[in-house]
């Protein structure tokens, strides 16, 4: 595989998310709200976030793209997740879906599935341990596939096989994050490289990936593009900050400023063929 | 105009909200609960953050001002705004209303002008964007007034003269935030100038200036008073942070301290005749 | 008193939340999520925010404890509260209940109490006020037990005779947080002493520690010891952190990387006989 399109495309959506300010709406869980309006204006889109089934149309109407997060989910924020994901089709926004925690209950595991299947997301993003309770749920693999709580227990290699084929059967790019994050269209698999251990003593750095892949998707060239650039801004964004950081309090206000300052040149060398 | 009495005014609030820790009642969006509150203390003035119609009438009994914001709004929120505008004005409560993305969906527009009506607010704390937009739904201006998402983009002196027509029409003072905010109570219009841009690059600075403006009337000789106070509050710890901060997420930690050290006699600079 | 035996288990716990990163369930306000997921991921457990009655007792067949915080109810969210207590004493899950604003409302003291009768937890976790207007209500007390808001009015030295009998009608451990924070099964009382006056200029300190206490109760051989592992843990990390910071946002910076780099030997020094 030739990589060197592939870099060259991340580095223009993330340049293309500065100048054109991407609006990226998000029904999303509470704990993250905040820092996924923060990682958005810090990498220059416009972040919204509105859940009420009154207004998702005429939002939507205006929105770049649609982040669906099951983060804090209960029946009511599912039915606006789901009546979203239809206005978001018929207008055209491209969907990012986050299945926090699949796999840990049968509400998130059942909820993931069906909007897998009725928001037709452009791109899955979720850990290793979320994305093999998606397929295994869908009978895709034989792994054993639970998730303890909404933290990755596997580590994304191992889930690389399960997201092709989640890939190929739901028609979407699959965004593995990890160590080494593994990003899917079914047939070409990238691998993102960087970012720091600190990242998974902060809240929301997941949730704050699925925002960003939605303002990049919302700008590049095709979706595979769209997320390996995100996961490429958080793995630069998260080393950077990492350097100048001594613990998680002091990572989380080094990471937003580093999504700031990013040098988007800086990108190229985080993508990698699988 | 003689802009001395409302300068020593503003100085007088700020360093009241200190002396007085004024118990400020939100009932505002999920995503800046934490920073409002957070605003809050930092400038010596005491958060609730309550919504259920159960308890709305025993704490507005024990508070100094009430915040409605409609960041994230549902029925329910709504129902829970009206309710506690009603205890407020019965109970002689000043009011700010902070119409978030009044423009950008019917839902939003109609519960601003709804709410500009029923809660009586002393004060209505928008971006220019809204306060057009609430005033071409009032069919006080002819200007174009949609607003893009959440994000004002239309400068706040392009909604000066909406602005004093909604003051008028409403009785109210309206506060005007950009890069120079403006508050008039319909006849003065008071000018702030200071802050950052990297105020734009964080989420909640608006709705921190709403809760900001409450604790500051709650103190204030008259709620314009106590509106300019805020704005200039937020132009001066917002300018000191920035020559600190590195960027948004190095901002917002410094802005927080900033206020908490804010020295009060630095706002009269922050004041001018319109 | 022997001292020595409690500051050995208080060391032990917080040693022991790193090793075993308990998954720690919160039903908990919406101002304080994502400070307390941060606090739980720095100190070494792992959190998990969740609501809906259909995956309450999916995830708590997995937690190690459940946090109760009443800091912004409504009917729906007690009744989840109600239901997931149900689900912890099945399980034999630990229950620490943070009753918010207690006194400051009906809805508030009654919740509390019928969460504290309900849901037995193992420790209940407050601040002055909120205990005694507990206590208050429990006719176990005839002080004046208003509170003013969520914020304590009473030094928490006032209220040990309360917890002590609030310890003993139900059978829980109460920890009330103050400038020294007291620790009481009923019999033995314990004191903690540290931290820092910025720690109440910052929003959710004190629910951080009743996700704290959730996570040392979970893995210390008595919920007198885990709750006041955790208070030790909170003094000896707001105390750093305050030594560094200048004003409450570079304290709540700091407050995360001091627990992340937190030594456990200094905990010992944190306990005394009360």
């Amino acid at each position: 595989m030739d990589i060197a399109p592939f870099r060259r495309e991340v580095v223009s959506a993330a340049l293309a998310v500065r100048e054109k300010a991407p609006l990226v709406h998000n029904i999303t869980n509470y704990v993250v709200m905040q820092v996924s309006a923060n990682v958005l204006l810090a990498a220059g889109a416009s972040p919204l976030m509105a859940h009420a089934p009154e207004e998702l149309d005429d939002l939507l109407a205006v929105a770049s793209a649609l982040v669906l997060n099951i983060g804090t989910p209960d029946q009511a924020w599912l039915d606006s997740m789901f009546l979203a994901g239809e206005c978001a089709a018929r207008r055209g926004v491209p969907v990012v879906l986050d299945p926090v925690g699949a796999g840990a209950s049968r509400l998130r595991t059942d909820a993931a599935r069906n909007l897998l299947r009725a928001a037709r997301p452009a791109v899955l993003r979720g850990n290793g341990s979320e994305i093999l309770a998606l397929a295994a749920a869908e009978g895709l693999s034989s792994l054993e596939a639970a998730t303890r709580g909404v933290d990755s227990t596997k580590d994304s290699a191992g889930a690389v096989a399960a997201a092709r084929g989640l890939a190929r059967r739901s028609g979407c790019v699959v965004s593995i994050s990890g160590e080494t994050d593994y990003i899917t269209d079914g047939d070409i698999v990238l691998a993102v490289r960087g970012g720091s251990p600190l990242m998974s003593r902060v809240t929301g750095m997941g949730c704050s990936a699925s925002a960003l892949t939605a303002a990049h998707v919302a700008v590049a060239g095709t979706p595979l593009a769209g997320a390996a650039a995100a996961m490429a801004v958080m793995a630069e964004a998260g080393e950077a900050a990492a350097r100048l950081a001594e613990g998680p309090g002091s990572f989380l206000s080094r990471f937003l400023d580093a999504l700031y300052l990013l040098d988007a040149r800086h990108l190229e060398q985080r993508v990698f063929p699988a």
